[in-house]
């Protein structure tokens, strides 16, 4: 079970989807490029120092909810009616303890708050109010619910809702190219193996623009949109979150791996490139073994990326 | 995929737990015995005339949800502020379609619910007032929140409350007998094989008394309490919930069939008496598969269960 060679590996995305190289300039390119080389250094140096796979996914996936290219915490979609609805999850591989969020509009950071109920043990999910109300029983930070928004994602909003769809991430030939703007835009997460050889995943989103109130994506559903199991590997999950749940998209690659003896890579891409697309499910994972393997999979465009092993520079990638 | 035999299959289940053979009198147990009998003659007779298993299934829960001894609808446990958080799935294995509602209060019969989410195909989950709201629209029948109160059960919730606990339908060994009544509530559920060859799983339940506000448990979340996919399985969980969705219990299943060879009682087997006690996990589930195979395994005291293949007389049992 131990990380033999001691070496921690970290993967992040910040979401797959209809993401043109054609259409994305320059500039903005480097935009994603910086926030997730600046994102990866801080979850590496930590790691470096010793910190848990627990941990230190936990910090990207707060970076990536405070940064707001990307659709979790600030800078979230707005649903149908003009809020937020917001959902994260985090998984623990030693112990296979989880804690989840679903629904909340208060909380600054939401992975904090999942972490907080996987802490505190008695729940692994916990939904709206009650989710709220639990933290701030915990002393977490809060705050006013136009705190997530953003201009842009406002503007998005008004947009697709004008033509009456929900957008996932990923309905890119349907889709005229004024609206392919906005379905570049899924979940965050991270997948850490530390160097005492434990695995960890986390994931945050602010769900698709345009959605029915009170609609639970994969994200905050252990097994869905994130999973981590010591023995197997570390899985979150971002895309057309329906499918990711009718497949249970992140607990079928531990499963694969440990009933079927694939190898990570074989795991990943079978439900990447074949359960997902045989049901209409595109989008990608990212995924970590405990031997350090990487697996950065996607059946869409593009999907925000990065990893680094050891103190190696991280790479940060969006297109195939 | 289809079923050879042509002869249909249900079982259901109406909960895991501390069920003392000591303590229930004969009158209790020819209660349930005789609810159980009425639930399973209808959803057979259903079967034989040709319904879908996602139609018996449904049908199934919607009588275990309007019959006040089972812990679902009409009858469900309190949370800890005295209010009902009611939750239900359903899935077809046919198609890998899913739909599930959770903390809803206003919804008659949840498990109807569900199913107009999956018929509606947008989203697989909805929550709290989105939830309701769309079963608003789908014109199904709402009700007061105290629709679903029993004298007995608001009982309960001020016995436990004052325990300060949170009660879940597994914690035998640590209680002290009078509390024994109030665990032995859990889930409902059904899966069945149709004649046509296809499977389905569904599954209601109101939660655990003292319950915080906004958790969700397994009975919801597809691959945890709830899953079907033809080419294995059909099963519906009930127990400690928070445990069957660290291991995604309901899925497991399926994947140490598909990739690992185990028959349908290996694997129900495997998860129920391994995977979850493991993290302290107790209950039980029932499952088909594409056979017609029947598992109804549990680590609890008891579990309501009955079952029928074909024309022959249901058979219901309490303990093991």
């Amino acid at each position: 079970m131990k990380n033999s060679s001691n070496i921690p590996v970290i993967a992040i995305h910040g979401g797959a989807g209809t993401i043109s190289a054609a259409t994305t300039s320059a500039a903005q390119a480097q935009a994603y490029h910086d926030a997730l080389q600046n994102i990866m250094r801080a979850a590496q140096a930590a790691l470096l120092k010793g910190a848990s796979a627990l941990d230190a996914t936990c910090l990207a996936v707060e970076l990536l909810e405070e940064c707001p290219l990307f659709n979790a915490g600030h800078g979230a979609v707005f649903t149908h009616d003009e809020t937020h609805e917001l959902d994260a999850a985090v998984m623990d591989g030693a112990t296979l303890a989880a804690g989840a969020i679903a629904g909340v509009c208060h909380i600054r950071r939401p992975v904090r708050a999942a972490r907080a109920v996987l802490e505190d043990g008695a729940h692994v999910l916990l939904a709206g109010a009650g989710a709220e109300a639990f933290a701030r029983e915990r002393g977490l930070e809060m705050v006013g619910p136009f705190f997530f928004s953003t201009e842009a994602r406002r503007q998005q909003l008004y947009r697709v809702r004008d033509t009456g769809r929900v957008v996932t991430d990923h309905e890119g030939a349907a889709m005229t190219p004024p609206l392919d703007e906005d379905k570049k835009f899924g979940t965050v997460g991270a997948v850490a193996l530390d160097m005492h050889g434990h695995l960890a995943a986390a994931t945050s989103t602010g769900g698709m623009t345009n959605k029915r109130v009170g609609r639970i994506g994969d994200t905050p559903l252990i097994g869905a949109g994130t999973y981590a199991d010591d023995r197997t590997a570390a899985v979150s999950c971002t895309g057309s979150g329906e499918m990711f749940i009718r497949v249970a998209a992140a607990y079928d690659i531990c499963a694969r791996m440990a009933y079927g003896g694939a190898t990570l890579e074989d795991a990943a891409r079978a439900v990447v490139h074949q359960s997902l697309p045989a049901i209409g499910g595109t989008g990608g994972l990212i995924a970590i073994d405990r031997h350090g393997n990487l697996s950065l999979a996607f059946n869409s465009e593009g999907m925000y990326r990065g990893h680094a092993r050891g103190d190696e520079a991280p790479v940060t990638a969006i297109f195939a």
